[in-house]
């Protein structure tokens, strides 16, 4: 995959500065480019970069003036780093675009596939599936009997769905994570043991969804276990049965959410919060890393830190003077004694 | 699997009230049921559905006398939760009944497999592997060389387990969950290295145990990593290297517990939670969620919360305190001013 | 595999004391040893079981003299629990010495793979790949296009490695963890929806590392995210995008490091920890397990502990005062009180 200067600032609708016929084959950040590579500038604190760099091409803002002589071709656009994202896209897809299916594979009779889908060798795919068109099904994914998934999913290598899911269009889960998983539910009997709960309800998953790699979302006990349209999800999250996720909520690695647990749209959560089952968390929630929510969440658009969570700024003042105890806990004591003394003084 | 009021009925050994013909083909809560689904009413709150519900038949208490016309049929039983668990029970079995062996699978020529088995397409059976009857092992499931396992387990997809695990009778282990991987054993060297420790241990795993997805079970150094009878472990959990957890105990997702420490029988533990190695925690002992355990716990079916922990009711309070800490500090502050002007007043 | 006394002593280069034909053909704690077994004495607290062991073998010091008579082969050695790992790392080559390539597997024809390799059924090796000599790449493992790895690497069953990654020699990695995945990197629109930022950079793990199972390490945006040699680091780990390990760190299980932090050398982090994104961590950190680091951290070889961290001794001294909160208050009022009737009498 080799461009021109010339070829990438078509592209981009951008102007070319200096030779368009010098190439690039690869996408690099300014300070560490080489020749042949296509680098940006944005972000104004990089621009002594742009004095060094090794990058052939670089791309950058049409009102860009430089202070010092520039080897790089430039490409002069209106938002160099919209610009840039676009390429990377390019570059992703071009990198990504499998077709075909590998054998051996497992695609059961009853199974219906798409067109100019990719299905890698061990995957399995069973009775009564349904894949939309230009999905990617990577090498020994795993997808259950009567799952429907729609067009444009990419499901990486090892992504188990169990049976009876329901995933939208332009859905991508990253390697090893587990839809549909049974929840976990027991209910203890009188001789100390636990007797399981089926699970028989469902995961879906609306269009635009992003899940990152080994993470575990369960099925329902019964009903469904839903993550709303735009909702993205990092890595080894923890998705209790009959959670629900609001539309363009982001969730940052390692987080758990428990049993039932509604969050609303476009809420905010930090990595390795854990949050409690059966309550819900109101609309655009922010909630800090590591934080522990114990309780319903009612007001919309708050932010809350701590194990048991507060309000942020209640919680940043609490813990500055928690890492004052030592000397609270003297000055008190100094108080004590001054005030004894001053007593048997009076007396 | 379409069913009638009055198959259902005699089944659950239960009177039918209403019409006896109706069939259902699937379960559903009350207040999301329609047409042609089953459903149950066993917590007087939700009576107000059972008026307004599409649910086709109604699992329902022998005494129960409705206060407004219902259109469902009633199937009157003694305890409706248990006859409904007996139904998804049974609903789960008919969706999950597959047996065979299905290709291409690799299964080795000295491997013993007992009857009824299910063994899915790309599942691995090593050499000397022994499996008992009516198992299922899922597709791309790893069963290591000389791992034995009883009978009526369920492996789903992409679980690995390593060479040399036993594995117990009613045991269920949830996708991509790994059984037997290296404890994490390292020897620091004169130069700042490492030396690995060789984990020759195995994981034994009893009978009636439930893992969920994505887990970690590591093997022993030496000796056995050991989940008793009855245990019920959710996903995303760490079981360090030679830990063992006592009968019946039930820990939450995202938990992890370190090297060598014994869970006592009949223990409750909480999701995201941290216990130190080399630790004994006595029987019955219950843990609050995201709690740090780092000390032996002797005293029998106690509560604990916090990281570290203290007792449940010592950490209430110490939090609700430490919320105040700014009012606090406040408070000390006057204090010492008021102290003070009261010195220089009688002075 | 079944060895006499004798050939362990001379494979130790040990004296033997005792039967030199008695055999062993398992390792085995003294504690549990039985016969046939061939154990260690290493720590004194231990002597009472070398009066009682089944073992027929024990590995002891040159030194030694016994208190009580003693049935065991003793092989005397300089350092008996070095001579020990010694046995068990060799037990476990042999244990692991598989070669050769089960079939199904997928091999694009465009890969090259090394010498004595061993690749189980149903692993996937892309096109381009290039595997050194010795390694080992369990089944169900998937490596994707033009990854390079070098020499004598095991890759357990179903690790999954993304296109372009770059592996050294001597690396192991468990089952289940995904090194490649996509970084965590989402652009913020106007309508609340998110964009994709495409994830185009790759992960380099450098000579002698070890990832135990179910860990998730995202490549980076552009550039590497990269693990030094000699780094170790647990289960269920997350490393985000452009994150730096440095060499000879390790790291616990269930830990998670943000985006684009770099972890100093020699650096030992506890598990549960996690620590905010771009920032340095200084050379030989030591951060207690369940710490939250929210900023770098610039003095070398110092220890940390809490969420949000404060120095461990910091720590220690505030969590002490923490637990006495309700005492701490009951103080203050005391005070108050005994003030304002001092203020009162003399007034």
């Amino acid at each position: 995959m080799q461009f021109t200067a010339q070829q990438i600032g078509i592209l981009l609708n951008g102007n070319v500065d200096g030779n368009p016929d010098v190439t690039v084959n690869e996408l690099a950040k300014i300070e560490e480019a080489q020749a042949g590579s296509l680098s940006f500038l944005a972000n104004p604190k990089y621009e002594p970069f742009l004095y060094q760099t090794g990058a052939s091409v670089v791309i950058i803002s049409e009102e860009f003036i430089p202070s010092a002589p520039v080897t790089a071709t430039l490409i002069r656009v209106k938002d160099p780093y919209s610009a840039f994202s676009v390429l990377l896209e390019k570059y992703n897809t071009l990198k990504l675009n499998k077709t075909g299916i590998e054998e051996p594979s497992f695609i059961h009779p009853s199974a219906k596939i798409g067109e100019d889908v990719y299905v890698g060798a061990f995957a399995y795919i069973g009775a009564g599936v349904v894949i939309g068109n230009n999905c990617k099904i990577y090498p020994q994914v795993y997808i259950g009997d009567n799952v429907e998934i729609g067009n444009d999913c990419s499901f990486f290598p090892g992504v188990k769905i169990y049976y009876d899911c329901k995933i939208g269009s332009d859905v991508v889960i990253h390697a090893g994570t587990v839809i549909g998983s049974d929840g976990f539910g027991f209910a203890p009997q009188a001789d100390g043991s636990y007797n399981k709960i089926s699970q028989i309800g469902n995961v879906i998953i609306e269009d635009d969804v992003e899940i990152g790699s080994n993470s575990s979302i369960d099925r329902a006990t019964m009903g469904s276990t839903i993550i709303r349209k735009g909702v993205k999800l990092d890595n080894l999250i923890q998705l209790a049965h009959n959670v629900e996720i609001g539309k363009n909520t982001v969730i940052a690695s390692q987080t758990g959410i428990s049993g039932s647990t509604k969050i609303g749209e476009q809420s905010i959560i930090g990595g390795q919060v854990g949050i409690v089952g059966h309550v819900s968390i109101a609309r655009g929630t922010q909630i800090q890393a590591q934080s522990g929510i114990n309780r319903a969440i009612e007001e919309e658009g708050k932010k809350w830190a701590g194990s048991p969570a507060t309000t942020y700024s209640n919680q940043m003042r609490a813990q500055v003077i928690f890492n004052r105890l030592p000397e609270l806990e003297r000055k008190l004591e100094e108080l004590q004694k001054k005030l004894q003394e001053n007593i048997n003084k009076n007396s």
